[in-house]
């Protein structure tokens, strides 16, 4: 019989009756969080660590911001819930937030609960403009996990699940572990836009609706796109006819230190056709994605039902969250913040670690959006594997500092907010663990 | 130029940025609500409506309940937001609350953010655990927006988005409109049964993973299935090794009368595989959803890794509202209210309003879930078309009814909480709608 709901368990024991993401459940051994705040979170013994996982690479603006908290109560007073059809104060100055960041010529937003369906929509969006059928996106990359953004998504867990149509997938950039035999980033550049043209040409141009890219692939390994690259796939597509859907997930909102991760990487006066965020946007305290989209992309839906839609599209409770924390991020300059401590601190921490350490194959980011790629040593880029990386885990915590681990790599991805001493102290932290694993290797 | 933010708009001024669901951009005229409070909305003028939507059907406790609205400010102030790979106390104590109300033999939930992804991952989990790849559901369904739960969809909704494989769809019951020839509720529950067993032979069982079915398919007209289907259904299952997954994103957590629709349905000791939920759950305060599912098909999951999540499963938020929701629920009796204000107040009054009203071809329901589908005349069932269905919808706000307009039916589909003088409120209001529709034809 099930257990009666006042019976006092610890977090730990309820943990029995949730499913978890991703994982065998016979195998899970979570870390209980009871409380955070700014960089840092505690379990329920009142044990601390330094989140430099900001979660799953969403608390852009720390945990518990005070004015965010204070927008969710606020309107958690007012009023939380309301169907897509109406309008509300709030979703449309969420709305406005949004689109004011955003290039001119995108001013409207269709909202979602996650990034997921946010590209579920930015790919329906464009197979409607477009009248053609199929997306081309990566194989480094991860999408969400509903039936069309899995099948978009590249990394191993689209192939468990691929009962999509319509997906082709395609080599981006990566020059430690290059899919074009090159050796210099204007060669991997060169040859992976080479790549996507004959696959456009042997896919046929008229049958492609869209390229799904991430501006930055974060999940699979912060993979900062060479010089040009970005801008040649705009140029293809232009060429072709087909969208240009831009994912900014995880690296939209303040991740790279811009509003937009494009903006290091598109010509002044170009801009996607499509963007998808989540995360960032509101830090995830309430549920929220959505999709910037281009006013002739729109314009196809001015007469024509847009046949797509949720019953928590723009989302009271997720709208004022968003407003208090763009405007919080906005006035702290939240996001010149993580840019400057990237390009000041993080990145020559994590630099000054790799030349320490020769398990550390590649440093790679901008911002607070950072990887270290764990190898075999000097000039051997083969990956670590499970154990290794599973110690790398635990010594971390043990520690105090919460990693984002993922394959052979330590995702350095701390909030925004995150202070040049919580900086340092993490890069000793990463230090001591890194030494520890040379010396059990 | 975008507007800068600090700019005072009205909420229908800043409407403009929001690219809606479901709809032509160029012809809305939203109704904007600024508050709410029981079974009552307002705009921003302070003119007050009667929800009989309960928005997208799903505030079943009524708009701003104290309890829940405290629930959420509460977690809000500790935190907010948390990975799904973490334990945490709300998210047990959901989870358990959940379990608790389910059949035995269903200890576990997946979390997601709504219905879609809730469907998603349970479409994924029949595939898997019986390596089967197609799925059955009804063309009179609706399951949500993301690219499996729209191809699992049946409405006309599906097909500008039909990209995914594996999706099987058959005639349910519906004896007004009889996609098989019967006159009796029994004729028709025998050939839907007959009917669903000559689609899984020949589409050939061992290729079937799951029927997906709304227990009651809500905005497909509120078809409450005739004794003995739904038990036919999961004795088709049991014969080959199929699941059964039942949707009750819509009519779960009250909106029957029961926490979960089945419960008048289903033979006891017999129970799905899988349940869907979402809305009512927590009355759609915060966005969430997911899956109850059967020990024997999460066992599956104990060495094997599950390859689906998302960032917000299981979100600190959408839980404790989860948690405050049900036992707000369960203290007032609010599901035993909803049957019996279905069974005194609601379905009496309805039939009476058929009884006066030719235009009133059925009325179907139970709880406070019903329809009535307005019809040509006595004994004639062609639907009403889009331009009677808009002045009734249009009667009602100049009435100060926000009713639920769906084809040429409107259902009455208020919060579980509402009292009998609402009900009487509302049926007055209904009666000089269907009057001047009447005299207006
Ligand atoms: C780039 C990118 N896109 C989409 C998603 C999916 O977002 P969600 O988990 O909110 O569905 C993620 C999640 O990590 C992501 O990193
Ligand atoms: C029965 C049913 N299933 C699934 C859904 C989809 O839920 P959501 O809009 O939260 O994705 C709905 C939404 O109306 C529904 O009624």
């Amino acid at each position: 019989m099930p257990t009666p709901t006042s019976e006092p368990l610890t977090a730990l024991e309820l943990d029995r009756f949730v499913f978890h993401s991703w994982s065998a459940q016979g195998r899970l051994a979570p870390l209980t969080i009871a409380g955070g705040e700014g960089c840092e979170v505690w379990d329920d013994t009142g044990r601390r660590y330094l989140d430099f996982s900001s979660q799953l690479v969403n608390v852009n603006i720390g945990h518990q911001h005070p004015a965010v908290v204070a927008g969710i109560v606020e309107q958690a007073g007012t009023l939380t819930t309301i169907a897509p059809g109406h309008a509300n104060l709030a979703r449309g100055r969420a709305a406005r937030a949004i689109t004011s960041l955003a290039p001119d010529g995108m001013s409207q937003v269709f909202f979602t609960n996650g990034g997921a369906d946010a590209n579920e929509n930015a790919m329906r969006l464009a197979r409607l403009h477009t009248g053609r059928p199929k997306v081309i996106s990566a194989y480094r990359s991860y999408h969400g996990n509903t039936g069309a953004a899995i099948a978009a998504t590249g990394d191993w867990r689209r192939i468990p699940n691929e009962h999509a149509t319509g997906h082709v997938h395609v080599f981006t950039p990566y020059l430690l572990r290059s899919d074009f035999w090159a050796s210099t980033p204007e060669e991997e550049c060169e040859r992976a836009l080479g790549h996507l043209a004959r696959v456009i040409e042997c896919e046929g141009p008229a049958s492609i609706a869209a390229i799904l890219l991430e501006t930055v692939p974060g999940t699979a390994g912060v993979l900062i796109p060479p010089p040009g690259y970005l801008a040649g796939v705009r140029a293809l597509a232009d060429e072709h006819g087909i969208l240009l859907i831009l994912d900014e997930v995880m690296c939209g909102f303040g991740r790279t230190g811009r509003w937009f991760a494009f903006a290091d990487h598109l010509e002044p006066g170009t801009r996607p056709d499509l963007i998808t965020f989540a995360k960032g946007v509101n830090s995830g305290y309430v549920p929220a994605g959505g999709v910037i989209i281009g006013d002739d992309v729109a314009a196809t839906f001015d007469e024509r039902v847009f046949p797509g839609g949720l019953t928590y599209s723009g989302h009271p409770l997720a709208m004022a969250a968003i407003v208090a924390t763009l405007e919080a991020m906005a006035s702290d300059d939240v996001v010149g913040h993580a840019r400057r401590i990237g390009d000041d601190v993080l990145g020559p921490g994590l630099r000054s670690l790799a030349a320490r350490h020769p398990v550390v194959g590649e440093v790679r980011g901008v911002g607070v959006f950072w990887a270290l790629e764990l190898v075999a040593g000097r000039g051997d880029v083969a990956p670590l594997g499970p154990t290794d990386m599973a110690f790398v885990k635990a010594e971390c915590l043990r520690r105090g500092l919460l990693p984002f681990v993922q394959d052979n790599r330590i995702h350095v991805v701390p909030p925004c907010v995150v202070t040049a001493a919580e900086v340092h102290c993490a890069l000793s932290i990463y230090d001591d663990v890194l030494t520890a694993l040379e010396e059990n290797r």
